[in-house]
C-alpha cells in the first residue's frame, strides 16, 4: 500500500492535464510528462491488481469495441481494461448494424455513443485511412457532447492504424524499462528496429513505425534496417529524426539486418510491406480492381522472397551487445521452422525470449487502462488515492 | 438531488402495478397510466445519470438479446440499459446454438433464461411472425416461472416486431415533450407521418404504425399520408382512431404529402412497403420461392419510383406551421444526394435537424431501461428511493 | 440465512484441497468429496439466488469461452456462472483473431490469459482431440503462471471435450440426487443408459460416457445399452467398472433396450456415433478427404436406420420401476413427431417429463458456478462465510 502511495506521488512530477477529455491517437502528440504518467498510471494498476485492489472506477458504462481487422492481443488486452475500470465492452460489428444503410460516420459515432466512455479503433489494413476514421470519428463526437447530444465525451484509444500503433509501442517500451531497470537507464542504448523476412505480405507498417516515433524519444540510438524499398511512411520517420535530436539520441537508417544488429542491446526484428504498396494497395481496393490486387500480392511475395536472408539468426543475434540483446517482437511472429518453413525468427532464439515476449505483451492491458483512465480523470492522483480509500478487492 | 426526489414523488399519480412481471410488446396494450410512468422513470434515469448517481439495481442478471435483423441505434440502446441497471447483455446468437438440432421454441427460452431478468427481441421481417414469436417466448417463460423451472419470470421488450416498435415510438414521444416543454402542451398540435420515398424496398412498417399507435393517444391531430396502395396494417390505423376518439384527437387519412404536412406543428417523412407486398413476401419466404421474391422485389422498386415526389424537400417544410415544424426520424434516414441519389429527405432539411434528430434517438437507452425497471421492480417509486439512499456513483 | 449457514457447515466434511487452482477436465479425476463438495456449493449457490443474495466474488476479471462447436444451453449456463460469480464473459473467436497468423496453442493460451481467472472450453468434435487440446492449454497457462507471464492461474471447465461432459454429468447428477432426496437413498437405483436412435449422425460420446463414469460412483446400477457397433471409448467403460466396483454397485452392458430399460429407476435413452466411425471420421478430416466423410456420413446414417426400435415409447417406459423411471435427457431431444418423424423419444413421454428435463438442465450454471468457485478459492467455507457477511442484495 505505502508503495502505491509513493507511485502515485511521483506522478504529481508529470503534467498531463492535456490528456483529459483527449484521445490517444499518435504518441508523438503526446508530450514527454504525458507519456511518463502513462507508463507511471500502468505500473500502479499492475501493482494494484497484483495487491488484490480493484481500480474499478465505474459502477457502469460502455467501452466501445470497434475492429476492422483480426485481432487476439490487442482485443483480449482493451477488454481486459475495460472490464478492469468497470466498463463493459460492447462490440460494434459493422455487419449486424445499418451502417450499410447508408449511415454516415458522424451518424454512427454518435449513435453507439450516448453511453459510451471509451471507443477503441483497431483500422490498419488500408494507408491513408484508417487515422483519418478515427479522427472523424473524434471530430463527430466532440462535436456531439458540444451539442448536447451526448452526455460525456467517449475519449478514443487507437488500437492499430496506418501509422502508429501506440498501445503496443507503449507496452513495449513499458517492457524495456522495466527490463533495463528504469527508463534513466536506456540513454545510450542501441535498439534496431529491423525488417524481416515473412512468407506473408501486406503486414501492417505501424508497429515499426511506431516503434521509432516512440523509442527515438529517450536518448537511445535508433536504429532502423531494411532492404532497399521498404521505406516507412516518411512523415514517421521525421518524426524519429526530430525526436532523437530533441534528447540526445540518434536515429540512423540502413539496409544492412547486420550494421543495425552490430552491438545493439535491443533488437526487434518484424516483417512489413513497402509503403509504397501499400499505397497503391489501398488505391485497388478503393477502385474495386481485383486482378490489380492478385498481381500486386504476387509481385510482393516475389519481393519479399528475394530478402530471406534478413532473420534473427543465433549469428544475428551473436552481433548484438555480448551476444545477449533483448530480443523484441509484437506477435504472432513468423517462426522458421515451427509457424513457416522460413520465416522472422529462429526457433532457438525466439524459444529463449519466449518468455520475456510473453510478459512484454502482459504490459498492454495496464498501458490501455493508464491511457482510458488518463484521458477520463481531470485529476488522476486524486482519483488513485480514492481508489486506495474505497479498499475494493477484486478477489473477495 | 431534490429534483430527482421530486420527479419520484410525481409518479405516484400513476397506477403502473399492471407492468409488473409483465412484457413491453404493444405501446396500445398499456394504459395511459403506465405510459405516462415509463416517460417519467427513464426522465429520472436521465437525470441520475446526468448527477453522476448509477441506478444499478441488479448486481448480477443477464439481459438476453435475440436480434433476427440488423441494428445500431437499439441494439446499443438495449446494450446500455441493460448495462446502467446492472445486466449483463448476453447474445443469443442462433447461428451458434442448437435450435438447428430441432429445439422448439418453448425449450430455448427456458434454456436461455435460468438466469435472465429481461428478455429484448428484435423479429420484423415477417408480417404475421415477428409479435407472434414474442408471444410465445413470453408465454413459454411465463409457463417455465409457474412450473418452477425458473426462479424468476424474464420479461419481454419489444425491440421492434412487425405491428410495433414501442422502444422506437416512446423515443419519438419523449423527444416530442421534451421539446414542446411538457405533454399537457401537445393537445391540438398536428403530427404528420407520412411516406417517403426510398430507392431501397422493404422496410419495415412497425416505425409509421408503432407512431400512429401511439402519438394519437395525446389530443393531436394525427395526419397519415401515403400514396395508394402503401397501407399500414388495419388493425394499427383502428389503433389510432380510437385513440384519437378517446383523447379529442383526430387520426386522419390521404394520399397527400403536402395536405399532411400543412400547418404540422411535426413532421415523420418516412419509407415504408406496402403491407400487402409484405404479406407476399413472407408467404414467398415461407415457400421457398426465389425467383417470386426477386419478382416482387423488382415490382416494388418499380412501384417506388413513381413516388419519388414524396421527399421532404425545404418547399414541403414550408408549409408546415411557421415553415419550422419538428422534422423527426427513426434513422438512419435516405438523405438525398448524401446517402443515395434521391431519398426521403433534402440535406439541407436533414442537415438543419440533425442535432434534434440525434437528440431523439438519445433518449430510447432511458426508455429501454425503464420499461425494464417497471416491468421488474413493484413498488418503482421505493426503489428509486432505495437507489437515491444507496448513493453510487456512476463514475469514481 | 440460517439453512445457508447450515449447507456452508455441511462443506467441511468433505476434503477438497485438491481443487484449488486445478483444472475440472474429467470427473473420474475428481475424488468423491471434491465431488460432493461441487454438489454442496451448487446447491449453496442456487439457495443464495432464491435469497436474493449475491455471490459475487469477483470485483472484476475475465471468464474466457472458447467454443470449437455450437452450444445453448452449456454457452448460457457458463455466461449465467461467470456473471453470477462476477466475471465478464469475453469470447474467444478463433475467426476474429490471429492463430491463423501460425500462433500456437502455447502463445493464444497465454496472450488471452493476462486478466483470464476461467478458461471454459466446449472441443467435443474429434476423437483424441478436445480433451487434448484441453491438457495442453491447461499445460501451458500453468507454465505461463510459474514463469510470471500470468499474474494468476486461470483454470479450466471442460463444457464438452471427446471423452466427458462433466458439468452436463454433474448437473444430471445433482437433479437425480434432489430427485431422489439426497445421495444416500441412490443405492441399489438402477440406471439405464442407452442408445437411442436419431435421423442425424455423428453425436458426441461424451454425454454417456460422462454419465457412465459419473452415475457409477453411487453404488447405483448403471446398465449401458446399445445395438452392436456403437461401442463407446473403451476407457470409460473401464471407469465404470472400477467405480461401480468400489462402491458396491454395478455395471452392465447390453444390446437391448428393453433390457436396461427392465425395472430402472431411471432412465437416459439417447443417440450417438459409435466410437470407431469417430475415430475413422477424425482422420478423414485430418487429411482433408471430404469425399471420405461424405461416404462415411452415408454409411453411418444407414446403419443408424437399422435400429429405429430404440426409441424411448410409452411401451419402453412400461418397463421400469412401477412404469415410472425418471426420464433424462441432455436435450435437445429428438422428438418423433416434432423434431423429427422418428427420433429418440415419444412426444407422450417427451412431454410427461417436459419440467423435470427443463430443471434437469437448470441446474448447469450452479454446477458450473460450482467448479469455478472450488478452483478459485483455496477455503471454501471461508469465502462462503464472507458472501453472506458482506451481505450483497442480488436485485435491489
Amino acid at each position: 500500500m505505502a508503495d502505491i502511495k509513493a507511485m502515485i506521488g511521483e506522478l504529481s512530477r508529470f503534467d498531463a492535464k492535456g490528456m483529459y477529455n483527449n484521445d490517444f491517437l499518435l504518441t508523438w502528440e503526446k508530450s514527454d510528462d504525458e507519456i511518463a504518467a502513462v507508463f507511471k498510471v500502468a505500473d500502479i494498476f499492475r501493482k494494484m491488481r497484483e495487491s488484490n485492489i480493484s481500480p474499478k472506477v465505474f459502477d457502469s458504462g460502455l467501452g466501445i469495441s470497434l475492429f476492422r481487422d483480426q485481432s487476439t492481443r490487442t482485443r483480449f488486452s482493451y477488454a481486459s481494461a475495460c472490464n478492469m475500470l468497470g466498463l463493459v465492452m460492447q462490440d460494434f460489428d459493422e455487419g449486424k448494424s445499418q451502417i450499410s444503410h447508408g449511415e454516415t460516420v458522424r451518424e454512427t459515432a454518435n449513435m453507439i455513443s450516448f453511453m459510451a466512455d471509451v471507443i477503441g479503433i483497431r483500422d490498419d489494413m488500408y494507408i491513408g485511412k484508417g487515422n483519418t476514421y478515427m479522427r472523424d470519428v473524434s471530430k463527430f463526437v466532440q462535436a456531439g457532447y458540444e451539442e448536447g447530444v451526448l452526455e460525456q465525451r467517449p475519449t478514443l484509444v487507437n488500437l492499430q492504424c496506418d501509422i502508429d500503433h501506440p498501445t503496443q509501442s507503449m507496452a513495449d517500451m513499458l517492457h524495456i524499462i522495466h527490463h533495463f531497470g528504469g527508463v534513466e537507464n536506456l540513454r545510450g542504448k542501441k535498439i534496431a528496429m529491423t525488417w524481416a523476412y515473412s512468407p506473408s505480405y501486406g503486414k501492417p507498417l505501424s508497429v515499426p513505425q511506431g516503434v521509432i516515433g516512440l523509442m527515438s524519444r529517450f536518448g537511445m540510438e535508433v536504429a532502423l534496417a531494411h532492404p532497399e524499398g521498404y521505406d516507412l511512411m516518411g512523415e514517421t520517420e521525421e518524426v524519429a529524426r526530430k525526436n532523437a535530436a530533441a534528447t540526445g539520441g540518434s536515429f540512423i537508417k540502413s539496409h544492412s539486418m547486420e550494421e543495425a544488429f552490430k552491438n545493439a542491446d535491443i533488437v526487434y526484428p518484424k516483417s512489413w510491406a513497402p509503403f509504397a504498396a501499400m499505397e497503391k494497395r489501398t488505391d485497388l481496393y478503393g477502385n474495386g480492381d481485383t486482378d490489380g490486387i492478385k498481381a500486386l500480392e504476387k509481385e510482393l511475395l516475389t519481393q519479399n522472397a528475394q530478402h530471406k536472408g534478413w532473420e534473427c539468426t543465433e549469428d544475428a543475434m551473436k552481433l548484438t551487445k555480448d551476444g545477449k540483446a533483448l530480443y523484441m517482437h509484437c506477435l504472432p511472429a513468423d517462426i522458421s521452422g515451427v509457424s513457416c518453413k522460413e520465416g522472422e525468427v529462429a526457433a532457438s532464439v525466439f524459444d529463449r525470449y519466449r518468455v520475456p515476449l510473453y510478459k512484454e505483451a502482459g504490459f498492454k492491458p495496464y498501458i490501455i487502462a493508464a491511457m482510458m483512465f488518463m484521458s477520463k480523470f481531470a485529476n488522476a492522483e486524486k482519483t488513485l488515492h480514492d481508489i486506495l480509500a474505497k479498499d475494493g478487492r477484486r478477489v473477495l
